[in-house]
């Protein structure tokens, strides 16, 4: 059985739930979102996250959607399933479910309410234990949605009392000096090394992989070049890594932001033919044309630049 | 069928959910609880709402609490059920199930991070048309939790465009001068009347009732005073109505606190009999036996109190 | 030299800054309000708190309604100067100036966007330090304004490692719990007693004071029975003690609200004689005659009930 | 006499201000940094806004630095003074202050907790009669800090009833459909023009230049490369503009971040000589060693991609 672990690295791209015009979800749409993430040669695909838009969903739908993932999967690459709630019942019930239909992980962050550092480490605590020993946990930290926040004492401890907290999904921002304090803990002090994957839509993936990062675990719509970015770093051209970095953040940037960022990153998918439509379900951001406009003068850069870099361009990027 | 209407008056409860001390929904105490509700007069029951743990509850269980709750009530008082949603599909799903069970209708409030006026009064009508005609609207406004906050002319804007919204729990704190405002706007500009019962746990209900609300959809766990109240001041008497109110204060005040009220609340439910156990799913606030000593202290002032007043003490209430 | 210390106990009551109508500071009225609290009874007076609209004052104005207040009370009761900021610099610059003018000893909250427990005992241990041994901390623990939380562990820590601290402004919301394990760890665990003074409006301040509070420091229009009912528990009355405490809830629940809350009380006190306008500084909130209406409705509640209780009137108060 | 008005265009620099290591205003350091900025062609100079600390400042320091740099730059350029507060006493002082002293205008945000479009729009409309016919301002849309949001349409009332209000500081995030919008209606609506500069750090200025901006207010360490993008703007070649906005996109994220954005931004205005200490007032961020290894990688990259580009290198920007 394919489990998450402490030693995972690489790209965990965070996949996005596709939707058709009418708002219903497109499973087909999945099956080529799926090959595709899987050509491009990611690590893990991680479904149910927050912009994967996870609390709009049906909880029928949400169970569809996790089978449907795993089937196309088919073992290829680890799955890893968000399975945060408002309470254990749910939480357990869901990352159970995930398990029981074939997720190799959880993810999982403390509740937006939980306001003290002794009560992150709590919840944690009664998570890991509610799960069981056969859960492998992602622990997210995403203070700017959750607004929870803590230091890397209370991340220690809950290393220290949680064996099956194997991964760490950095999302911290500021969030550099954190990163590098973890490392810096368990190089001197012994402290458990967990696989730490950072997030944010990848806005400082170069520098969290010059820090120690493992790889990431977020979304971007040309994917591919995470994975080129993480595995030229792995192969000791970290430069070349960075040039093919900075050559996309301009446009990780317009997907990092949020609300409309999703939009923005839907809408590259759908041009890329790897979901039919763009639609995100209703409350929620659509692109204006001054908006469609920015993002076809940003492609276009985009790809002039990776001419410039002699970087193959990636499927649906045209010059 | 039973609908609520513009003409609502009186006590809408907000129900708990009774759990065992597994975590477990505990019907039989639902049964208890309605019969006690009913028995004491209520107007009303609203259930799934942020009391009602609504986020803690698996789908199904929702639904199994919705239909059991509507099944003991039978139809002897309408029955409200808490449908906001971060979607639309999931709350038109949940309200349109709702009502299919034997609803009176569904509460909504707008979700958190609807972050200008224009987006309330956009996502209110969204919601009105789809849910369509036949699903009465009670439009909640608790800026304490949503930190979704409106002004009287686009809650005026939403009653226009929204012939289904026929009720609105007022629970904006401070709320007073809001409440005065929409009730002038009512008399005196010719703006739709709608139902208004007001919330905070009772807080200022005494004061809400001097203004013109038509009574109270809230939770506390001596309801029959809630009752006797509206009832006191329906009939004229609303210097009695404020002795029994005042004579409540303490607890309501007690209760009113976010988190460890709802403990208190159920506590007290326990204590009498309605409920089986005083369990609240977890991660979720505990009674300290500081707490409880407080509890048995203010219990028993207002024995002493109602004995003053010549007020019959309600049933799990002794001297 | 007046200096606050451990031992404190009774109301410091948080006084208003009183403005004529044009919004000028009104130093007349700072005499009438010292010599009508200091009559009442009070312990201590507390200045330029946020209910003295500190934020509002130029900075010239904080420092000449200093030394009037210290001028005026001349020694008879202590005065606590409240200096939070954003920064050491003029945190220091305003506590060092204000013990210069003759406070006995200073307010300090930690700032908002503090977001770790980490650094809120950093922050308390830094500012000790800069304010010397000198300067006596009232340490404030308001949340529902600060947005900074922190746990009983530390408070504990701060408590160790700041000899200066001495008192405890206890405003968590809710906040019984937390007031009790302090008391606890003081009794069972050795730590330094602190004179803890609670706040909130008084919203709780009789169950507050059965939990072992030392007083209050807070602030209320009809600051006697503040006075009257610390007294009924000093003298082992408490029955009596809460009974008046109960009377006056109503009132102290209305100025208790956030932002209208002031305006009721400065009418209030406006009304007693002890301030001429009850003009709050623009933006601000301002009474409605519907809660004018509400405010002469409950007065006279209030005077009604006082007379069943035969308690005198506070002056301004008629039946 | 110099006042800003709906023409201005190019880049306001936000000015940090400088400390010695102790703290101290350094007054030397703003005559360097003030020549650095005039040298390099910025249209403007905003002090005392948020990443100027103001907030830190001692009243009196305030004043000081204020006159020192106006002094200093002897208008040869504008300059914007920040002048929010938490009330209209205050915030007209500190305005008429900074204008009596030669400012060109001041900037205002709406205070944290103006919870609805109806109270920001009177809030800037009491401002604008506050000040009166001569203060030109700069209305700040900064809801990242503030938390204070509105549309469009309360923006269009804005403009319409305050005539001084001349210039839009756009820093709402995602904020680009906005300023689009904006455009829109002043070209097909017509809305009164006003000068629109973009903040955020720059993290969207070509974007923003795209789509209407007429420059920026914002702080980066290498703000000649703010003023050769807007001027490739101006000049009709917005390629090469974003190709040199492209290259810096690396720093300016980095200092975009909250808090410790700051210290980079401080940090490298010291390694160029136009600082003497990159300290930041307490409490504040502190770069750590990985920190400081991560901006001398940065800043390596930076000098060789403006190689490639065959820019020179800003001044203190070595190979």
């Amino acid at each position: 059985m394919q489990r998450i672990d402490e030693a995972a690295e690489g790209v965990f791209v965070i996949a996005p739930t596709p939707f058709n015009e009418d708002g219903e979800v497109d499973f087909d749409s999945i099956d080529r979102l799926v090959d595709g993430c899987i050509a491009a040669g990611v690590a893990g695909i991680t479904i149910l996250g927050i912009m994967g838009e996870a609390a709009k969903l049906l909880p029928d739908e949400s169970e569809a959607i996790t089978r449907h993932f795993l089937a196309r999967v088919g073992g290829r690459v680890p799955v890893v399933v968000g399975a945060s709630a408002p309470a254990m019942v749910p939480l357990a019930r869901r990352a159970h479910a995930a398990m029981a239909a074939g997720a190799a992980g959880v993810m999982i962050a403390c509740p937006q309410g939980t306001k003290t550092e002794a009560a992150v480490e709590a919840y944690m605590v009664e998570t890991a234990k509610a799960l069981g020993p056969d859960v492998p946990i992602c622990f997210q930290d995403y203070p700017l949605t959750t607004e929870v926040n803590f230091t890397v004492d209370t991340y220690q401890r809950i290393v220290e009392r949680c064996p099956t907290v194997v991964m760490f999904k950095h999302e911290d921002w500021p969030g550099l000096a954190k990163l590098a304090e973890i490392r810096r803990r368990e190089r001197e002090e012994g402290v458990r090394r967990l696989s730490i994957l950072t997030a944010n839509g990848g806005l400082f993936l170069a520098s969290e992989l010059h820090l120690g990062a493992d790889g990431c675990m977020t979304g971007y719509a040309f994917f591919e070049a995470l994975v080129q970015i993480c595995e030229r770093f792995t192969a000791g051209d970290a430069e070349r890594g960075e040039d093919i970095f900075d050559a996309h953040l301009p446009l990780i940037r317009l997907e990092q932001q949020p609300g409309v960022g999703l939009a923005f990153r839907k809408e590259i998918y759908r041009r890329r033919g790897l979901i039919t439509s763009a639609t995100i379900r209703r409350p929620g951001p659509v692109l204006k044309p001054s908006d469609v406009d920015e993002l076809d003068r940003l492609l276009a850069r985009l790809a002039r630049r990776l001419d410039q870099l002699d970087i193959p361009l990636p499927k649906g990027l045209t010059r």
